[in-house]
């Protein structure tokens, strides 16, 4: 193997938690988990699970407790509103043993936003947050989101969710910027399995997944090599554009058209 | 609260395991989790919690044994192709703790549709299933999922998972059926949300939800009343209309027209 696998990657993982009933309904279409999982991606952050999980309480607190040990960020959406269904803060409260309390700049926010006398009791319930938290920038409708520790805690409408999610990013950790390359072929993923098993077992270093689809009357599938060394993963694919040759079938570069 | 809050409701609880680094990566924007939480909720089973682990076994052997122990019904999507990435038979056989067999009927239908010279190895691997399996019927490309006690393990490729779950779910066991009511106004959440959670606590047996809309420039909320008891349901809706007309608003049978 080559040498650069003597260094190991620079590994930064993630989690989200989904938090509300009517995406378990199906009411709701959820819309956060794609545009988290593209971010992170995007900056070299793993995410290496998601989680969604109804309003009530006790299985938030599991939730955020189990994943917030095991990876490095924990992004959770939802339930940070004001009507009583709104339980997270209280819940990630919990979840980490501290008090709840009223943040001072976030009650000030609210009061520019709202007004004195359109500020009720629901409304300031926003400003809660568990002590030591910092707050997230709301750029849409002002309720910020916060962060504890290794949870950041968003919004689960998607304008807001994802405004506080760009406007957060620049300040995580990341990690080595994995790579990834995409052949496709009309070749059954049946009839290329064996050559393929053969290439992830000559490069373990890298992550190649294989997805099936059926478009415009034709069958084949995308090869994805993925990694964190893109000289790798050059190799691999010239590799694998020889697999298919052999099998009478052209490498498509990319993506099949849809 | 009215009599029929003395007969506890029958509930049947689901909870469904995504497997698939394409999903975490962001590559493959998930569309069986809405399907099959619309279809569990249609026919009276609760969905109570969704996780997407990567192609690990670890990870999915954990997931499994996690949540087949918690609900009623687990089902699985994702990973029963026949590739090197496709390790979800051989970890919820582990996950069970039985063994790998290869189903005399899978390879018998795989035999009819690829024919004894295509009959590569690899496709053979989709005939692998737990001791104890029975089959679940693939009515777009033959190779079946499998049940093994109360888990059921479908495709990933969208068309295949909801055909296979189209097939399987006359034969669940159905709790009584949740009924919803959907009334919309034009008020803020925080203007409403303390006659709301009044509302909530005058209904124990009921579920009330509000999701906040912003649309045609005007913004306001749904209010979502859910349970088994639908006359129940029609007085919670009878008093949200007149806590709407309180307000000064006018209440909207329904979600808000888009």
């Amino acid at each position: 193997m080559s040498e650069s696998q003597a260094k190991p990657p620079k590994i930064v993982t993630a989690a989200i938690l989904v938090i509300g009933n009517e995406i378990l309904s199906g009411r709701t279409k959820d819309a956060n988990l794609h545009y988290l999982a593209t971010g992170l991606t995007a900056i070299g952050i793993r995410l290496m699970e998601a989680r969604v999980v109804p309003d009530i309480a006790a299985r938030i607190i599991e939730a955020v407790n189990a994943l917030r040990g095991q990876y490095d960020y924990v992004f959770t959406t939802g339930g940070i509103g004001p009507t009583h269904d709104d339980i997270t803060s209280e819940s990630v409260t919990r979840a980490f043993g501290v008090k709840l309390i009223k943040h001072p700049k976030a009650v000030e926010l609210l009061t520019q936003h709202y007004g004195d006398a359109n500020l009720t009791e629901a409304r300031l319930r926003m400003a809660h947050v568990p002590e030591g938290a910092s707050l997230i920038d709301n750029p849409v409708s002002t309720a910020p989101g916060f962060r504890v520790g290794n949870v950041y805690v968003l919004a689960g409408v998607p304008a807001i969710c994802q405004a506080m999610f760009d406007g957060l990013k620049g300040g995580l950790s990341r990690g080595d910027p994995v790579h990834s390359k995409t052949v496709s072929a009309h070749v059954g993923e049946g009839v290329i399995a064996k050559d393929l098993g053969a290439l992830q077992q000559r490069y373990p270093g890298l992550d190649i997944g294989s997805y099936p689809f059926f478009r415009q009357g034709k069958f084949g599938a995308s090869f994805v090599i993925r990694g964190t060394d893109e000289e790798m993963i050059g190799q691999a694919a010239a590799e694998l554009r020889s697999i298919i040759r052999a099998l009478n079938a052209d490498p498509i570069e990319g993506e099949t058209p849809a």
